[in-house]
């Protein structure tokens, strides 16, 4: 396969990450939290050419681990693409020759948007543990203020995976008006007393670890060892018991034979101490702590009263996907958030995907979970363009 | 429920733990790993009375995490009795009125029996990582030692659920001879790349914490905080969803709202946590590398010729039980192991056991669970008599 982006048909190509602030003048942004944060600094790409009237514009939200570079390649030489590339460029399902995509690294990150690792203005350091507690609300709100800045009022669709998908729900939850369609695939409306534990003990481990120090590790040796344990476990909740035994089974690592010695027989786990420590070295571990916290507390629908009230507005076209083999959040999650919209005769459509990769299936090209996707992006602008008529924004 | 064990007539009463020394003379044990080790420390308690030709002993082999002290209590004040007390007393499944149950702290253990604290008499100091590596095989074979030095040459039935059910499976196989049954409960013929993978991640936590110090800890601090964080993971892994979700669900844990601080919120954090801390201080890390290693090289069945060689002799009755919410080693693990047995003609049973407990239900008290038991052990008291009419030992 020809890895140069000029030559590759079905790629955006050469991107550059974008970067902005808000919130440097006026009010800051108010969290859900109570406290107040600005200035804001985000990361941000896109990807297609936007209409005149902005009719064609698709937000895709990352999860967790992810960032603004969610397609295309930063360099000619980068042997990775963005992270959801087999799903973002001409022809593909978020096809970038009609829509305009824009993907920004969430609040809290640590990939260019203000997070625990960016310098906190007022004392000229690193937040660290001094940034404020956020929640998906808030990293909504933040991306539609991100939006309303580049002239975007209204979005046909919002999409995501994992946390992508609470984020694109929330979207249509707090802002009815401002977005025609949401995608919320391999996601959740909350997370399970099994997924908090989960979360407890990855926080655990990286709080635990010496070079922890209360958060304030910028300057000295960063908890490396624990965010790597945790990522490991994490890891092994991202793919399916069957994906990780055909994968691996109980096959040896470089080796004929066990090594009766405390060290990496089996190549499940070689794999899982590369995962771990490249993750590790890369990411900011007080980010992990503040979204897998921010996760913890999505709860859109704890009670009837509060689901009335949160779907009252909502006329979004929403398409619940998720596959059969993700145990991390399975597909009776997604049954659940289907069945409470149906409840509320919301505009719901829910597929589940047969796939071998449990929850990372979301990120890896599947024919007929790209189709469905084009397929619902398809009717959401046609829906939008029977809507205005009038118009000639054809994109 | 009166505690005082004089009291309880479902009770063994006050037991004490009794320790005696193998292999000081002669040959030491020999390892799978090609290792010997001599002398060796055996830490068992035993329960009812022994027949004068010794029909009536069943031997209880523990999980990961157990010990010796199986059933009664140490101490009158004592507010936890052993670990499978709901199953070992009179008039219980394995019943003492009838029966002689022992059970051993396994090799390589961390409560009397030699293990990777204990005191290598060739230095004077614990043996930490200088202790062999140790297999399912080689503690089988300590306990025939044991058995054999107690003057006991066959056992009536050998039970164990988790790593205890591998013990079981194991002694069938390498003494055909010396056992009429086998109880292997919420257990596995091999670990899953998944299982593999969950542990390795805890033996990462464990020797990435500094105070690990390669395993040179017993002057120091020990490392708790790497223990705590591998038995919350591994916790999780022993519950099930619907059993931690009908336990704590999103409950908030001593407050009425979220608390927008890295403090733990949910009621599953706060018992996780306990869990954890209170494993870190009691086990030593070292075994839990050890004992993990040895679940992870378990595969009696790796290819059909080793298959067929292994079971050639085998003609014990065998009895596999399952939990249908154990997702560590849930039924399918036992199905394939009853596959196998019934594709060679051994004279196996299998039963499901509904419960929400998960993993954790092979410890727990359940009237269908405990009758089966009962059942199975009465049957083959019954079948060793009349096999041996002459002789006239009624327990």
């Amino acid at each position: 396969m020809n890895q140069d982006p000029a030559h590759d048909p079905g790629s955006v190509g050469l991107v550059t990450t974008q970067a902005i602030t808000l919130f440097e003048q006026g009010e800051p942004l108010r969290l859900d939290s109570g406290a107040a944060l600005g200035p804001i600094n985000v990361a941000y790409e896109t990807y297609g050419k936007r209409n005149s009237d902005s009719s064609n514009v698709i937000l895709i939200c990352h999860a967790l681990s992810g960032n603004a570079h969610a397609a295309g390649r930063h360099h000619a030489a980068d042997t990775k693409t963005g992270w959801w590339d087999g799903y973002i460029g001409p022809g593909k399902p978020f096809d970038t020759d009609r829509f305009f995509v824009i993907c920004s690294n969430n609040l809290g990150g640590c990939d260019g948007t203000s997070g625990p690792s960016s310098i906190d203005p007022k004392t000229g350091k690193p937040y660290a543990l001094d940034f404020p507690l956020i929640t998906i609300g808030d990293m909504v709100r933040l991306q539609r203020e991100l939006l309303k800045h580049l002239g975007i009022h209204k979005v046909l669709a919002v999409a995501g995976g994992s946390m992508g998908g609470m984020m694109a729900l929330q979207w249509v939850l707090d802002y009815p008006d401002s977005v025609s369609g949401a995608l919320v695939i391999a996601s959740t409306p909350r997370l399970s007393a099994q997924n908090i534990a989960f979360n407890a003990v990855a926080r655990q481990a990286i709080t635990q670890d010496p070079d922890f120090n209360h958060g304030n590790y910028y300057q000295g040796p960063k908890p490396e060892r624990g965010l790597s344990v945790a990522r490991m476990m994490a890891h092994i909740t991202y793919l399916s018991e069957k994906g990780l035994h055909e994968k691996f089974g109980r096959r040896l690592q470089n080796r004929e034979n066990f090594s009766f010695a405390l060290e990496t027989d089996f190549a499940v786990e070689s794999y899982l101490k590369h995962q771990g420590s490249t993750f590790g070295k890369k990411f900011d571990a007080n980010t992990y702590l503040y979204i897998t916290k921010a996760m913890d507390y999505f709860d859109p629908f704890p009670d009837p009263e509060t689901t009335a009230r949160h779907l009252k507005s909502v006329n979004a076209r929403l398409f619940v996907m998720s596959f059969d083999t993700d145990w991390r959040f399975d597909s009776s999650r997604s049954k659940e958030l289907v069945r409470i919209l149906n409840l509320h005769q919301k505009n719901v459509s829910y597929q589940e995907f047969h796939s071998p990769h449990g929850h990372d299936s979301f990120l890896l090209p599947d024919h007929e979970y790209q189709l469905s996707i084009a397929t619902f992006i398809n009717r959401l602008y046609n829906e939008h363009m029977r809507r205005q008529p009038q118009k000639d924004s054809h994109p």
